[in-house]
């Protein structure tokens, strides 16, 4: 009766091409949470954003209307600046793991909400639930206390959080309306923003195994989401990095728990440590304390106390032994030669299919189910020796994840001079 | 478990601009209905058809898997051959009332399913229902027996016909869909299909106060339409006409049946008479009987009889008065010139605002409500003489009628020699 519009108007304006008012943006987001705008009707807009996209203005302004659909909280009260970090997805992806103790260490305070995993790609929360004892869900109170003694936390977004994001993000995962750039950078951006974050690093993966595969519309991704953090007040900027091949040697929650350690300790992968120090090193300069070099933290063991203290505040055993899986087997390269191609989704897939992630929000992980690397693209590999491990609980799984395993590897004669293709590590920043 | 597709892929397949197959068709519609493709997936899938069409193929398939969806009537039992008319809806389209008692007189069996006004286009069950004791509703067995005894019916359609259709029209009223040719198309075809008539004349109506304002795609409807039938087996062809100006001199209810009887009774308004025997041949030449001259049978009496056997055989009394508003007002032209506007979408809104149409599905009609027309474009007017005169049952209502008829309505000038445009009544035909 008092609706300021009714929704079939506002849908037609997009479906039409052209832009929706600040006031029509208010609104239709405010009447989705009242459920006056109906699901089939936000599906609705929904597709017409997707196919006939949004301006700069209208972003904004829908992350923003997002925000004001819940509670902003506030850090200020902490004397520290604070600051977080958000990727889009990958293989293999724990840098949040070892990066979130690690800025710690270097003063800045790390408030981390995060997400679990859907499809190939690992969830965060996931990951850390393989820790005995570790709770993602805190009260807000808590999350402030564990900040306070740990530097950093990493949890579940609370229910006031955005609700018009959750509720429409559950209609867009079922009405193939996902993949549309305006509703992605809105998503992420209004939960980054109403967690009151004052600076925020993006890590906008691109390659096979990335959720924007394509480099263009990473990069449009990104430069969105920098867009609307920027004019919110929210310093940030973003990095699009590699997601062609798995990053590290692991893939699975435990098992890159296990990783993330060896990180802490000094150790690790080459390209977790470059990439959790290149991040780090983004984060710290936001927030001015770039006289620190978080290299040090890694070496020192600063970052591991980080690492401790936060576990345990958040109910963990840093010293409990992580779960394994009750069944490994061994892929063997074929032929001796030079490991040419070992594709992010491929062994995505095949992890999920081991049990590492799930196939529908209600789904439980297997802690310890994952794949360990024993190659990366570029490296030689001899006959008979092993490719991948797999590890699950329920052996009936390695036939259809082995399957989905070799159909992204290849390995190619040494003498064939082979050509490794590879995106860099670092593929831009965007500011 | 045991479903073909998932709901998702098959709203991505059109998204992402590639044809949907046949079984990807054939599923979604039966799924549609049975509740497996959810709402708010149907209306995603509906905008990406309306925003990236379809092909002449899928939108047959589609038509055909509507018409699975429910029961489909057969008239092979009578021994005359069937046809029938479905406009796409108009100001003052009375056409319907006279014409299937006409083509009646002539020869053919005229089974029509009708239905009712939305917006500012009436609807002939509507109009009917104006006739004291009329009945819209009849069980199959009823139709059959009404169209024995009058040789032509007009009902609502049964609820078990295309229930597809009719769960999707909802929901394309209600998320900005309703637009799309392609499911504008196979929702008119699946229903005049499944009522199982051999012949079809479509009168496609552009112009202002048409559903398809716009000449061409007024066109590419009709010609989609033409072809959904001829594939079918149904003997389609179409005429495009004029709806740029209110058909005859009557709007609203009880006043277009007033109209009709006068057509029926061989006089009547020129352009109302011209297109019903118009039609009448299109109808009588499809079926065969194309000897036989429906002008005639409106002279000599015929049609009228088979009207009042109609109505008496839906439990109409055609004797009865018909209902009047409790109040008329009359609108005076302010100068005295050439009427050079008269606005079809201006004069049907009016009407709608004096209690003749409905805003939502659940309203009621009045069946008094309405407009008589005093004058059409290239009339000359005197200044002080009525122009049109309102019928309301609640006089508060006048003001806002008068303010949208004023919007549609100009006189020039006599010595200005001024230019009246207007559409001809018959634009096109397609076959």
């Amino acid at each position: 009766m008092a609706e300021a519009f009714a929704a079939v108007d506002v849908i037609a304006t997009k479906r039409d091409r052209h832009e929706l008012s600040d006031a029509q943006i208010d609104w239709v987001i405010d009447a989705y949470v009242r459920g006056i705008v109906a699901e089939e009707q936000m599906s609705a807009l929904a597709m017409a954003i997707l196919l006939n996209d949004m301006s700069e203005r209208e972003i904004v302004r829908w992350t923003n209307a997002m925000i004001r659909s819940g509670e902003k909280m506030n850090f200020s009260c902490l004397d520290q600046p604070t600051t977080d970090k958000h990727s889009t997805g990958g293989v293999g992806d724990k840098i949040t793991l070892p990066l979130a103790p690690l800025v710690a260490a270097c003063g800045a305070a790390v408030p981390q909400l995060s997400g679990r995993g859907l499809g190939h790609t690992g969830g965060t929360l996931d990951k850390l639930e393989s820790i005995k004892g570790w709770r993602a869900q805190l009260r807000n109170d808590e999350m402030m206390s564990v900040l306070r003694e740990a530097g950093c936390v990493i949890c579940a977004a609370g229910n006031d959080l955005a609700p018009a994001d959750r509720k429409l993000y559950a209609l867009r995962d079922v009405t193939a309306t996902v993949e549309a750039i305006p509703l992605i950078a809105s998503s992420i951006m209004s939960k980054k923003i109403a967690e009151g974050t004052s600076s925020l690093v993006l890590d906008v993966k691109t390659g096979s195994g990335a959720f924007m595969s394509d480099l263009s519309r990473a990069e449009r991704l990104a430069e969105t989401m920098v867009r609307i953090g920027n004019e919110s007040g929210v310093n940030t900027r973003a990095l699009i990095t590699a997601m062609d091949v798995p990053l590290g040697l692991t893939v699975g929650n435990a098992l890159e728990v296990e990783e993330s350690l060896e990180v802490l300790a000094g150790g690790g992968p080459r390209d977790v440590v470059e990439l959790t120090i290149t991040l780090a090193r983004e984060m710290l300069e936001l927030t001015g304390l770039d006289g620190v070099d978080p290299a040090d933290a890694l070496s020192n063991g600063r970052a591991m106390d980080h690492w401790r203290r936060m576990i345990r505040a958040q109910g963990g055993d840093p010293d409990a032994p992580l779960p394994r899986a009750q069944h490994v087997h061994q892929m063997q390269a074929p032929t001796s030669g030079i490991l040419t191609r070992l594709d992010a989704r491929a062994i995505g897939v095949a992890a999920w299919r081991l049990g590492a992630g799930r196939a529908r929000k209600e789904d439980s992980v297997a802690a310890g189910a994952g794949i360990r690397l024993h190659a990366k693209p570029g490296d030689a590999v001899r006959g008979g020796e092993p490719l991948l491990t797999l590890h699950t609980d329920d052996p009936q799984l390695f036939e259809s994840a082995m399957q989905a395993a070799w159909s992204g590897i290849q390995i190619e004669k040494t003498d064939d001079q082979p050509l490794v293709e590879r995106l860099p590590l670092i593929i831009k920043r965007i500011r």
